[in-house]
Parts: C-alpha cells; sequence; structure tokens
C-alpha cells in the first residue's frame, strides 16, 4: 500500500498495550467537537434524577405521571428461540430455507416461548428488574440499567475494544444516531469523508447543515487506503473551499449500496491514514453480524454441512472469531465511533442500537439526545431488553445471529444461484471495471447473455455480451449490479451527455424494470457526488464547484458507460428472486410479454 | 387589553369561514422556514415505498429483514378498562383516591382486559391492520396507517381546527417535536419568543443553534397579552441583535413551572397579536386533558358528585366542551403548530406524539424526521396505536381521559388540602405579587405560618408571616410556590448580590428541603434569562447584552425578595405530600428533628 505509513496496530490487546500503554498516544479529542456541540448545555431537570434515587426521597420534583396511570398492566410475547434457524447451510439452498417459508404457507406457528413484564416485579425497587412502571416512565437518556449493562457488556465480549475507556450509549437507530454524530463533530461548510458510493440518509441528514460528503473511491473491499490518503495528504484548503475533512462515515461490512466488506487489513491501512491525519472513524455497522463465508457455485457446494463436533460454547466462539475484528478491536487512540443497531438483528421497529466511543463523545452524544428524543422508546427497551437480557441472554442471542448469518448466507447463495442459472457467469479476480480488488482478495463475476439455451459453454463457443458484473458479497443483504450499459442496445457513446437523472440509461432501465414489477434501487441514488439533477424534484444535492465533481463522475460511470443497481435479497423469497431475475435476463432490449 | 387589536377571531367556525372564506386571508408561511429547513431533501430511497406498495411488485429494493427474522411472533397485553377511573370525584380526596391506592397496597390487579398483535393478521394485506410484520419493518416517517388515521380524527373531532387545511404528523415526543420544529422555524441569531418561566429542555434543544429564548412576562393565566404586543411593537433589531421574532414556543394549559392556564380569551388576545406581527405560536400542550374545576377548599366540597342523568355521549360531550379551546379552533391563518404526547395520557416511555399544522410545515418536519429518527418506534405504534384505535376505540379512549382528569383533580385537591391544613391560607382576587391576575379570573392564595396551633384565624387576631403564596392550578401537575424570602430568617436586604446560583437563599433554602428527603426543583431553573450561573458547572446559558436580562431578573425575583419552586403532585401519595408539606412548614427557620 505505497504512502500509507504501517503504524504497528497489532489485533493483540497485549502488544499494543505493551507499545502504547492502555491508552496508546493520548490524543486531545476537544477541538474535534463542532461549536454547536461545545455549546450543548445538560438539562438541569435530568440533575434531579440524581435526587430522587436517594432512598426515602420524597420527590415532587419531576412531572412524572404516577405508574398506576400507564394502562398497561403488563406486556407480554411469544418470542422465536435462539435456536429457531439452523447454523450452518448447505446444498441446493431452496431446499434449506424450505422448513421456514413452508411454515408460512400451511401457517404453522413456529416455536416460541413466552415472556413477560408485569408493571411491578415482585421487588418494584429492583433497577435490573425489566417492569412497566420503569420501562414507561420518564428516566435518563441513557435508558434502563439492565438493557445499556448488555450492551456495554456485548461490546466488550464480541468486538474486544482495545481502549479500555470505551463506552456504549443507547440510542434510536443508526441513522439518527449518524445525524447527531454529524452534528457534535462537523460544523458547517466541512466535509465528511465517505464512501464514494453511500447510504443516502447519511449524505441527506447532514447536507442542511452545510456539511458535505466527499467520497473516497472504493473498490471490492469498499473505501481504498490509498486513495484516502493521497486525497488527505494533497487536501488544500484554499481549493477546496473548506478545511481538511476530520471525520470519516463508512459502512465497512456489506457497505451499502455496494455490498462491499473490508478486511482487517484494509480496515488497519484505513485506520493508520486516520490517525496520521487526525481523523475520526464513524463505523457504521448494521450488517455486522450478517458476515457469510465466500459464495461458493451450487455444483460445488458440499451436500451436508462439514460438522465438526463442537460443543455450542465452542461453536459461539468459533462463530465470535470467525467475524472481521471492528475498528474498535484496533483504536487504541479512542478515534472510533462505531454504530450498531437492533434494526437488523431483532428488528427494523425498534428503533434501538447503541454507540460506542470514548467517554467525552459519549457525554457529548448524551447531551444532544437528552434535549431531543430523550432516549429510545420504553416499549422498545422493556420488549428488546427483556428478550436479549432475560430470556434469551448473552450466548443465547449469540446463537440467534448465528441461525440469522446463515438465513441471510441462503438468500445470497439463492440470488446468485439463480443469476448464474440465467446468464453466463465468469469468475475474474484481476478485472478492473471500476472494482479493482486487491489481488487473490476479492472477486468479480462477469455476467454475459447466455448463447443458446441453458448450454455449457465450451472452449472456442462464442461468448455473449458482457451485461453486467459484480462482486459476490461476503456480507449484508445487498447484491450491487455494475451494469454494462455500452453493450446495451439504446447505448450511442455519442449521444448528448443526459440532462438530468431521468435521462440517464440507468434511469431508463430502471423504470423499465418497475414496468415488469421488478423493483431496484438505480445507482445514482447512492452517488455521493451526484452531477445529476432529478427534472420532477428541487435539485437533489447541489454540487459546490470545489468537489471537482465532473471529473470525478466520469470516473465513476465512464462517460455513461455503466450504470448501477442495487439489489436486495434480504425480503423476497427465492421464488420472487427468480422472476426477479427473469426480468433482468430480458432487459437487454428485449419486451417481456 | 390596551394595545391589542381585537381581530374577530370568532369561535365558531361559521361565522370566521364567512368573514374570512375557509382559509382567512392567505399568508404564505415559506419565509417563516429557516435555511436549514428550507435546504433539506427528501431521502430518495423512501420515494421506493411508493413503487413497492404497487400490486404485485416484487421488491429487491429495500434492506428490510423479512419478518420471519423478527423474533417477536406476537405481542399481548393486559390493558386497563377505560372506564378503570371515576370520571369525577369528590368530597375528602383521601378518601377517594383510596381504592387505588389500597389495590396497589393489598396487590391486588386492576381488572384488565387482553389485546393481542400477531405477526401476521388473518390478511396480512390489511394495511390498517396493526400487526408485527408492519409495525416492527421499515415504513415511512408517517407511521402506522391505523394510527396516524387515528390522530388526525381525534384532532379534528377534539380540537375542531378552524383551518381545513390542518394536518397531523406523529412524532417521538414533545421535546424532539419542538426540537424539529425550531430547526424548521429559526435561523442562527434569532430569538424565540417564550413565557418568562419555561420548560428548560426547549431552550436547551435550541441554545446550541444560537437560538435564544425571550421571556415575557407572565400572571396568573400565564402569557401576558399586552406584554407581548408591548416587546413585538417596540422591537428595534438594532438594539436587540436579532430580527424581531417569529416564533413562540408557549405551554398554556398547565404550564410547566408554572401551573398556569390560560383562558379562551387570552389565546384570542394572544392570537391576534401573532397575527399582527406574524408570528407562528407553537402550542405545546401535554396537560390539555388534565384540565381541572377551580379549587373548593375541603370543607365546601360536595361530599357526593352531583350526578346529572346523561348518558355516557352526552358526558363525553360535556367532558370535550368543557377543555379550553385549543388555538387551532380559532387558527383561521393556519399559524399555529400543536404538540400533543400521549406521554401523560398513556405513558412517558411511549416517545410517542403527534404534530397539528399546516401542510406546508408537515412537509418539511416529516423531512426532518426521515433523516432522523425516521419515525416512532413500530413497538410504540402498535402497542399504544392497538390500545386506542382497536381495543379501547375513539369514545374508550375519551373515557380513559375523563379518569385521568378526575384523578389529577384527586392529587391537586390533596396538596392544596394538605397545604391549607399546614398553614393559614388565604385567599386574594387582586393582590399582585408577580401574578397579576386579570380581574376576577385567578385567585392567588397566601401561606402563612399558623399562630397557635390549629386555631381558625378570627378577626382581629394577630396573622403570622407570609411564607409563600401561589395561583390554585387548575391543570396539569404542577403547583408553583412563590417564595417571600423576605419573610425568612436569613435574609437581609443588605447582602451582596448573589455570585451563583448556589448562594441566592432559594437554592439554600432548596438544599435544606433536599437533606430534609423533600425534593422540589428550584425555579431558577426555568428561568428564561438567568443572570446567576452554577459554580459548580459550566455557565448554564450565557447571557446577550441585548436582552437587558438584569433589569427583567429584578422584575422576577425583585431584587431576591422572592424565590420559587416547583413541586409536583403527579407522582406522590397524599401521604408523600403530607410528609412533604411538613418539611415546608418548617422550612423558615427552624430545624426538623
Amino acid at each position: 500500500m505505497a504512502g500509507v505509513p504501517h503504524y504497528s496496530v497489532d489485533l493483540e490487546r497485549g502488544a499494543a498495550i505493551e507499545q502504547y500503554g492502555p491508552m496508546g498516544p493520548k490524543v486531545d479529542f476537544w477541538p474535534h467537537l463542532s461549536e454547536c456541540s461545545k455549546a450543548r448545555q445538560p438539562t438541569p431537570l435530568k440533575r434531579m434524577y440524581n435526587y430522587s434515587a436517594i432512598p426515602g426521597m420524597i420527590s415532587m420534583a419531576g412531572g412524572l405521571p404516577a405508574p398506576e396511570y400507564f394502562p398497561f398492566d403488563s406486556i407480554s410475547a411469544e418470542a422465536l428461540k435462539p435456536e429457531a434457524f439452523q447454523t450452518s447451510v448447505s446444498g441446493n439452498s431452496s431446499s434449506n430455507g424450505l422448513f421456514t417459508w413452508l411454515r408460512k404457507l400451511f401457517g404453522v406457528s413456529p416455536e416460541t416461548s413466552h415472556m413477560e413484564i408485569p408493571k411491578y416485579t415482585s421487588d418494584p425497587t429492583d433497577p435490573s428488574a425489566f417492569q412497566l412502571s420503569v420501562a414507561l416512565q420518564y428516566g435518563t437518556s441513557r435508558g434502563l440499567l439492565s438493557l445499556r449493562t448488555f450492551v456495554q457488556a456485548f461490546t466488550t465480549s464480541v468486538f474486544r475494544p482495545l481502549n479500555p475507556e470505551t463506552t456504549t450509549l443507547l440510542h434510536v437507530g443508526n441513522t439518527d444516531g449518524w445525524d447527531k454524530i454529524a452534528e457534535t463533530l462537523c460544523n458547517p461548510g466541512e466535509f465528511i469523508l465517505t464512501e464514494e458510493w453511500t447510504y443516502p440518509a447519511a449524505i441527506i441528514a447532514a447536507w442542511p447543515h452545510h456539511v458535505r460528503p466527499f467520497g473516497i473511491p472504493m473498490d471490492g473491499q469498499g473505501m481504498r487506503a490509498d486513495s484516502l490518503e493521497g486525497i488527505l495528504a494533497n487536501w488544500v484548503p484554499e481549493d477546496r473551499g473548506a478545511p481538511r475533512p476530520h471525520v470519516m462515515y463508512t459502512i465497512p461490512i456489506g457497505q451499502n449500496p455496494s455490498g462491499a466488506t473490508m478486511g482487517v487489513e484494509r480496515k488497519k491501512a484505513i485506520y493508520a491514514v486516520c490517525v496520521k491525519y487526525d481523523v475520526i472513524i464513524v463505523e457504521d455497522d448494521p450488517y455486522y453480524f450478517l458476515q457469510m463465508s465466500e459464495y461458493t457455485p451450487a455444483a460445488l457446494r458440499p451436500s451436508s454441512p462439514s460438522k465438526a463436533h463442537l460443543s455450542e460454547a465452542e461453536e459461539q466462539k468459533e462463530f465470535i472469531e470467525s467475524l472481521i475484528p471492528t475498528y474498535l478491536k484496533f483504536d487504541y487512540q479512542g478515534r472510533v465511533v462505531r454504530l450498531d443497531t437492533f434494526s437488523k438483528t431483532i428488528a427494523p421497529g425498534s428503533r434501538l442500537g447503541w454507540f460506542t466511543c470514548n467517554p467525552l463523545f459519549a457525554e457529548r452524544l448524551e447531551r444532544a439526545q437528552e434535549s431531543t428524543v430523550q432516549g429510545p422508546s420504553g416499549f422498545s427497551q422493556a420488549l428488546v431488553g427483556k428478550l436479549v437480557v432475560d430470556h434469551w441472554k448473552y450466548s443465547g442471542y449469540i446463537r440467534w445471529l448465528q441461525g440469522l448469518r446463515a438465513q441471510y448466507t441462503l438468500r445470497r447463495d439463492a440470488i446468485i444461484d439463480a443469476l448464474a442459472e440465467a446468464f453466463d457467469l465468469e469468475e475474474e479476480w484481476t478485472r478492473d471495471g471500476g472494482f479493482a480488488p486487491l489481488k487473490g482478495s476479492v472477486r468479480v463475476y462477469i455476467a454475459r447473455s447466455k448463447c443458446g439455451s441453458k448450454q455449457t459453454l465450451g472452449s472456442g463457443e462464442k461468448k455473449g455480451k458482457i451485461l453486467f458484473s459484480f462482486v459476490p458479497p461476503t456480507a449484508g443483504m445487498f447484491l450491487w449490479l455494475k451494469v454494462h450499459l455500452y453493450n446495451h442496445l439504446a447505448y450511442s457513446p455519442d449521444a448528448p451527455p443526459p440532462k438530468s437523472v431521468e435521462d440517464t440509461l440507468e434511469n431508463k432501465l430502471w423504470v423499465e424494470l418497475v414496468n415488469h414489477k421488478v423493483l431496484f434501487v438505480p445507482g445514482w441514488m447512492f452517488s455521493s457526488s451526484p452531477t445529476l439533477e432529478s427534472a420532477t424534484e428541487q435539485p437533489l444535492l447541489d454540487v459546490s464547484p470545489s468537489v471537482h465533481i465532473d471529473d470525478r463522475y466520469k470516473a465513476i460511470s465512464e462517460g455513461g458507460k455503466y450504470g448501477h443497481f442495487r439489489t436486495s435479497y434480504s425480503t423476497p423469497s427465492p421464488a420472487e428472486i427468480i422472476r426477479g431475475d427473469e426480468a433482468i435476463r430480458n432487459r437487454d432490449g428485449e419486451k417481456l410479454p
């Protein structure tokens, strides 16, 4: 990795501590706070909670309704057992998921167990009990004691943060969490470093505060460390109209939209660059536990999983160790703010997750929350908390995550199997196409139209046109199709540049798919630096001339030769995936019936 | 009301429509939007929901987990019945609430009924059904269809907004709702008009964005219309260092902290001023349904409620008509943004409420929510929604509110009864003491130490010193004690001005109460224009010289002669209230055992 200094950020906690002390070289993070965050004051009323907690205190301080007026006397739930889904899958994907889908088809209820949260437990003063009298009452924005204790212990145990001062704080979901971070760290006029393609809400939230994204080129592992170093090293504030960025927003695992997953060596390289240029890394990691093994073509997949005779505890240890380390694990300075969420592991509607970061940022984020959202919903905290803390417990939750990972593996396999059925897929390791993989580290599938029906390609046989290519995802929910538009009938190299996103060939193909009842998301929606506006709306994002967008847009689309679609395999059933694929297959110029 | 023009804002919709047309004189609210709000863009991904909803569409667009991976198969609750609490109370307060408190004491469960929310209802495509597959999934930030339909119908039916375009939007609680409004309407450097004493979170939220409160003098009905008019009429931007304020934050019913309730004539007068000076009224109204009749001394209270023979429907109609109209009811221009919450009527932990406002503001607020909180918790929406929409239904919820109102009346009576027991309470109607009541409209109680034990004061008998005074609240949870510090042993008119809030006599008395295990909230925490800082913290609020704070502080505290405590009767039981009162009684210089 030319130009990137290699700090010895060893994954082994002991070695790093020996080298740097428990905190590493002390870094002052105060200068990273925005003016807004520095001006945030504690809500004086929240101080009253400390006094209310004194035994025997008669509190006439809070505007708290008496719990006897909460109409909910108890809440209970039938919850799936942690072992609801198998931990490993094998062979043909359609048979593996069959049980779940059949169960749904025949209306058979899954096996569940009962959990209940009363208004008062037998000891109403027990601060660790889940009880509605507490969960549905006002409280500090830190949330329920048992849930936040669990979250802190889970974070320590699973992510093993290197910095011993690392602390956690509940939030109301990663989207609001990110908004609070951006407000806490960024002043108007600044740029945030993002992946070239990124989650639009992350941009949209910061935009009205005059904080703009600055996309860093990606490859099959996500953000490139060399590109990042190049941009930071050559940043001239006068030319850019903004100081050098000091905040990075990144989705390292199963990236949205590209599905790219960043390996540990890349993370270390990026971390080193961020140390060098004093950049705070915001690691938005909703898909972390949906990490999978590499895709194996159906024919090569073993028909039954290789069952090592491991105890459940050993299997869980193996599972956790199989996960790519988060930035926390080698963050010897405390410059990482991590966002975790229950949205993908329990349910999006929980609007519940947590920050993991240094104590200074945690305190400022708590201030930002207490005068706005106050804290996550008490119903969410009680139900998710009771489930994972008391009912499943730590090992049950890990077991649940293992089952989820296997289910998403099945789904990932189903969509690629279906593409392999419908197209000629060719594996390449060196091909660039905008996703220049590290040598040997990422592969790309090239999809061509089939020549003849269902025939296997022999040597010397004529190959079809390249239609699209993709990196088979190893985490998350997304398959990112790079569409080779130059092979489409409607493509013309001499066409005038499109005036709006509606005019691009990418968008026209997307509309055609919608008309065939298949909904993907067009790539332009994820661009960190769009140059084209929608004709039917206000400009999506106005463009600061200092970003040199035009050049970068040309690099991404290569002058209109490529387009992108984000497809998700998280919701549709395999049958729907196959119908979707048929629509894609017919998309190169032919009309579906 | 000298100086206040009387627009004919008739409560009768028909008359107003005749005069102004359905919308009144058309007002352009676009100029009221902040630069930040104008720059807010829709999240492009949310547009995908429109396409997903097309029948037969195979959506591979969203990063939505399949509902079979939500571990909650069903959620159920035992909920109190709407008639859990009587609609009217009478006689001695201690006997009325007895049932509830005894029930709790003996561990008897209240009568409840069962409600259940399955993952899939019998028709999983029914958009109006509460089902976890939908409620716990990502959705638009507008929330669940049935709940928002209910909220819109409830608002129309109960508040009867004059403006036919009035629209509602769910939010995650009034605190965040207000933060979103401040961001939507206020640019940095502006002032917001507030009550002189106000809810600190409302100030704290806007402060870091350089939006400062400008307190308007109050009397026993809350904000004064004549003071408001005077301030707006005489506003010189150059002197104030800011443009004339165009946003008002007000808590008109059971105001926090003063407990003041604003009558309809005052509201009309304030509305007229706001029309004249083009001010948006943000009506934060969490205590609206906790409106009570005037306090009647225990001895004069009828021993049984006068039961008119009304049907339940008639009684409900009477209840709704007894409530003071909200600003919506005569908002012929659409300049009111109302904040409602389930925090005080269901439970604070629901983190669920709604905006009611004109369509332009509603659209901008939706944009502000979708890239931050996204929307209220799905657990909250499902449980609160199922309860009020399907289980209790509209009339059941109204019945529940009637019961709550009666319970808070009991509690309000209990605290004043206890004060009357411990002190000599004298009723005055003209006395000023900082709360200059409108003639005949508000009364003030003056509390003196008792001379001799339990003797009724005869004429000519020596009266004790005035210790404190208060307006008996007719809504909400708060009793605001104005403490006549000049009668305290530790008061000295020649003492140097205090250097920090810790140094004030108000705060010293507060600490003494805490030491006696009674927790009130000291008044300084609610000041819209504090001049004193806490010595132990960063300055709470720095003071802009343009506000002429010193003069206004002197007017509030009258040079240290008065202090304030906010006491709440919402949580403590009557027994605790009495213990609390004993501590106050002993607070004038004597030590408790």
